[in-house]
């Protein structure tokens, strides 16, 4: 798994930072998370396969999230897209979507189904070949969910010279990489973990946007290998963090400490920072594998 | 008055074109014509003071014209607007824009004005102390207005040495650039043609985007000194253009020799198109006075 940042700016577009979205690629699956005004264009800047999604993902209603969707949406009709597409967010999304469709003269060719989910608790959502999405329930001023990806275990890797050692045929491949072992014509029994070694460990992404610090946070992204936490604020600004249901930098990286990730991606910048050189020295405080949510930049999960 | 352009493209954001909007400059007002998604990151890019808009002009509520403005006016929330802020358009602006916010949960802190436009006549809808704005009736598959922003007369400009040669007092100046004589302390009358130069000649800029080539437009438009005028195809797809209520570049240049217009700029360019070359080729056969409507650029009216 890896993530795309195509934005990480909080409220306008000030010092030319785009607004909240991310790209998922899960093998050969790509999710949109969150899409803020602008995000089909950044989409094209970063060469993202646009057309790949057939699940979108919305934490809330707030413009800076949700503003760009519509605008895709419509472009989709443009070219023509048949494939489904899931949207899946809290209440809401449906009446805006609709709503803005019919003034507009916009007709869908393609089905869109919309999914809403309860932004209060961690439920399974959605699943796939590869990967799990959950809900995470954030802690902000309206109705917010983040989303918990987790892959699915892999199969046993199966060590191509036992291939040939003991001419196994193509058939039987499959049931030795889910475990079985192997009979001979000889009558000898070739143990899986002779035949295979352990798959690399499921990996986990953890999406937090917007959210004060929350203690529901920390409980269902425990372990994450990677926790994106919104950080709008530096502690300078803690109090004004507090009333908008906001983080400081210092505050994601406390939540990212007592969750056990392994680490911690900040974003969702105000646009009172020029930069977030001092969120970052701030959360780095607290714990040490934080990164910006750099845009343009591939993070692997 | 000048204009500058912040995107020339149509439907997706192909090419790296951005959706339409414009910035017409006239003295020290400034104006927004239509309000693509991405508009509010153009205006901070190109370092348009983008607060300084009193009232903005939608021709339609077709996404490519219309996506940017709630993202816009969700800024001037955060930014503490004040100003009244003035939107003209034809119907259904006011409800796409009330109920977004609703949804989202926007509480616009400035008063909001929606001045409803009949898009099939040419009207005047604003003034200034140095324009007026009048629609334009275009002839697009929904309702549709082009706007026409036409200079008042200027007041005569009073010359220097005049000044000095006749101690004219600064109280006098106002009613001698507005056409008054002078009267001397010996008894002497100074007709105004003596003191003052003719000003330059009220200009007029008329903008149409969407619209198939109208009579109507050519009639609204004539003697304009610069028409921008949508070009979203090549004659290549002259049938698609009439299909979806397009105009080629040929025929935009048509309408400008029929119109008289001084100078013609053409823009909204489909994304089928990597570049606008053989638009420009196109029109120049017809009308030499044209020019592309480059994203960045400002032109002079």
């Amino acid at each position: 798994m890896q993530i795309k940042i195509l934005g990480n700016g909080a409220g306008g577009p000030f010092h030319g930072r785009n607004y909240t979205a991310q790209v998922l690629q899960a093998e050969n699956h790509f999710f949109l998370i969150d899409c803020g005004e602008g995000t089909q264009q950044q989409l094209f800047r970063h060469k993202v396969p646009y057309d790949r999604f057939q699940q979108i993902f919305i934490t809330h209603l707030h413009g800076d999230h949700v503003f760009g969707l519509i605008g895709l949406l419509t472009s989709y009709c443009l070219k023509k897209r048949s494939k489904k597409l899931q949207l899946f967010s809290p209440a809401g999304l449906q009446e805006l979507v609709e709503h803005t469709a019919r003034l507009c003269g916009i007709l869908f060719p393609y089905p869109l189904e919309f999914i809403e989910v309860d932004p209060t608790v961690s439920r399974q959502v959605f699943e796939n070949k590869h990967v799990e999405v959950w809900t995470i329930p954030l802690h902000h001023r309206t109705a917010c969910t983040g989303w918990l990806f987790r892959e699915k275990p892999r199969l046993r890797n199966i060590r191509k010279e036992k291939i040939e050692e003991f001419s196994i045929p193509i058939a039987l491949i499959p049931g030795i990489k889910a475990g079985a072992g192997l009979s001979l014509p000889d009558g000898r029994i070739i143990p899986n973990e002779t035949l295979t070694v352990q798959p690399a460990a499921p990996r986990s992404y953890a999406f937090c946007s917007d959210t004060a610090p929350s203690e529901a946070v920390i409980r269902t992204v425990s372990d994450a290998d990677l926790l994106y936490h919104e950080a709008t604020f530096t502690e300078t600004h803690r109090e004004e963090a507090s009333i908008s249901f906001h983080s400081t930098a210092r505050q994601a990286a406390e939540v990212a400490r007592a969750a056990g990730v392994k680490k911690l991606l900040i974003g969702h910048f105000s646009g009172r920072y020029t930069d977030a050189e001092e969120h970052l020295a701030e959360a780095r405080d607290v714990f040490v594998d934080t990164y910006i949510a750099e845009e343009g930049a591939w993070f692997e999960v």
